[in-house]
């Protein structure tokens, strides 16, 4: 294993040293692990926290700013952030208006934020929650109970985070976030699997002309192996086991994401045939994001995540954000 | 060798065609290879073109747009563009004041677009060139005379065309382009060869536990081998470097660079190194970008660049810029 890092026991505080000086938009807090909005809390302002492992970057630290998360707390390297650190959060980014936490459904970060919600209920902030559970690819898995949360979590946090930042109440934000998950779908496939600091060495063997369809974002087993081929059955694939739950039609929000190891000319490689895919089902790629959102620490590979968009969806995905991983239009 | 791709022959057609989908403001001529601004060319603006082998995307297509370049032409994976493309590309964004030539320093590519800006000339286009050679590593190479250009051409089609963006002439345009590059430095580490789509296998061997210091973009043998180490030790090495060619200190733009397969969260713990190694210097990175920007397929690895601010390159730094890759403030 060959990895830049200095020591696989301070990998996560290491990266926030890192976060910290690259972003002055940014308040890490290196200690307690939460990366805040610089000018957090905002009064009245609906705050945001999510977070979960690390080895996900740039999802959620590279999500926190003006139009998105309010804060993130990251977990050790694919270990679920623990109930103090998002109490902490939640309190931190309390502006009055109540706080919504975006949870990636796998059993650890619900639980902890389950508990985490009622700790800050009891010092009287208000909280609720949106579940992200996106991943068509199995039903349950060695960390979920029920479908896995992935890409559409990148969706939530920017289009709750728009309405939040317009001065909506919770009961809104929330009703938003639900509704861009309910929307949205995601399937994975990987080309090999990651390998995490304190493992090693990769969390699966795939052999050299072999493929892992349905992959989750920790390295756990997929739906089913099969044999490599051409970016153009990858994606028919991908796409017909998402279109297969929820038929793809009309304007969409489209993501195709890397998941760490894969080069970006390949990632623009399989968004042209999603594209094309799409044409031939009657949609259309009216939003697009092509790069690493949601990765698996060095993992090669790829996810597509959908959100079939409303007008309300669309114009919330293009109100201005500013933060680290995605910024546009302020 | 896995890779996302239909066709080892189509490899750039196809992520041509991927990024004409995905992004709208740009126009895409993909018959002739040439990624343009939708607007192009801009009445009375100095035009920017630059160009160079696939496999290092983004550049420098993800570079085109406001405040940036006007047209990037893709060679082949690892080759010069020729002289035909960056003809049309030239021609094409030329808006009667003239057009900049981004030229990283590899002979391939300082030859096809010396013959090129002939062509132009013949044309009645006035043609300047900036030549970006700012990899302090090695002093000739296999496929350069001097030094190499890398991270360097991010920051000269950054500020150079936020110059021309805001109107100056290509005389001024020129001067500011070769004063970025004057003042910028790169020195770059892989812990693994990269694989061409046509090669199928890495261009060099590295052993399990062996690294090769300042490494070029395009698989070229570096400076040395050496042993793996840690992340704090790398940078040490790639900073002295840096270090020894231009002493570093004072206002410092920064960019640290993911060769193509390094997880995000490596280059941030690299970034925190180098942002302790500048204070040490007394010198401040004041402006900063971390990600994958200069790639070499899916190399692992990092570089980083450096380049000496001053008030002016500073201001045209923060200028607005809208492009697939580099986007804030407009």
């Amino acid at each position: 294993m060959k990895k830049l890092i200095n020591d696989v026991g301070s990998v996560v505080t290491d990266t926030l040293r890192g976060v910290a000086a690259a972003h002055p938009s940014l308040r890490v807090d290196i200690e307690n692990k939460i990366i805040f909005r610089r000018d957090a809390p905002r009064p009245g302002k609906v705050g945001l926290v999510s977070g979960g492992g690390s080895g996900h970057e740039p999802l959620h630290g590279g999500y926190v700013g003006y139009g998105m998360l309010d804060a993130a707390c990251p977990g050790e390297i694919f270990t679920s952030p623990v109930p103090d650190q998002i109490v902490r959060a939640t309190t931190g980014v309390n502006g009055g208006a109540g706080v919504l936490h975006v949870v990636k459904n796998y059993t650890g970060d619900v639980l902890n934020f389950e508990m985490a919600a009622e700790l800050s209920d009891d010092e009287g902030v208000e909280v609720a929650r949106v579940l992200v559970d996106d991943d068509v690819a199995v039903r349950d898995s060695l960390y979920t109970a029920g479908r896995r949360g992935t890409g559409a979590a990148v969706f939530v946090e920017k289009i709750a985070g728009a309405l939040a930042e317009a001065g909506a109440p919770l009961a809104e934000v929330v009703r938003v976030g639900r509704e861009v998950n309910d929307r949205s779908r995601s399937f994975g496939v990987a080309l090999s699997a990651c390998t995490t600091p304190a493992a090693g060495r990769p969390t699966f063997e795939l052999g050299e002309r072999e493929i892992e369809l349905g992959i989750g974002i920790h390295g756990e087993p997929g739906r089913t192996r099969a044999a490599h081929r051409e970016a153009r059955e990858l994606v028919r694939i991908a796409m017909d086991a998402i279109d297969d739950d929820l038929p793809l039609s009309g304007e969409t929000l489209v993501m195709v994401n890397g998941m760490g190891g894969t080069p970006l000319m390949e990632l623009y490689i399989v968004f042209a045939e999603v594209a094309a895919y799409l044409k031939e089902k009657g949609a259309t790629a009216t939003r697009r994001l092509v790069g690493n959102h949601v990765t698996s620490l060095d993992m090669l590979g790829f996810s597509v995540t959908t959100c079939a968009l409303t007008n309300e969806l669309t114009r919330l995905w293009d109100a201005p954000v500013e933060t680290p991983a995605l910024r546009w239009g302020r």
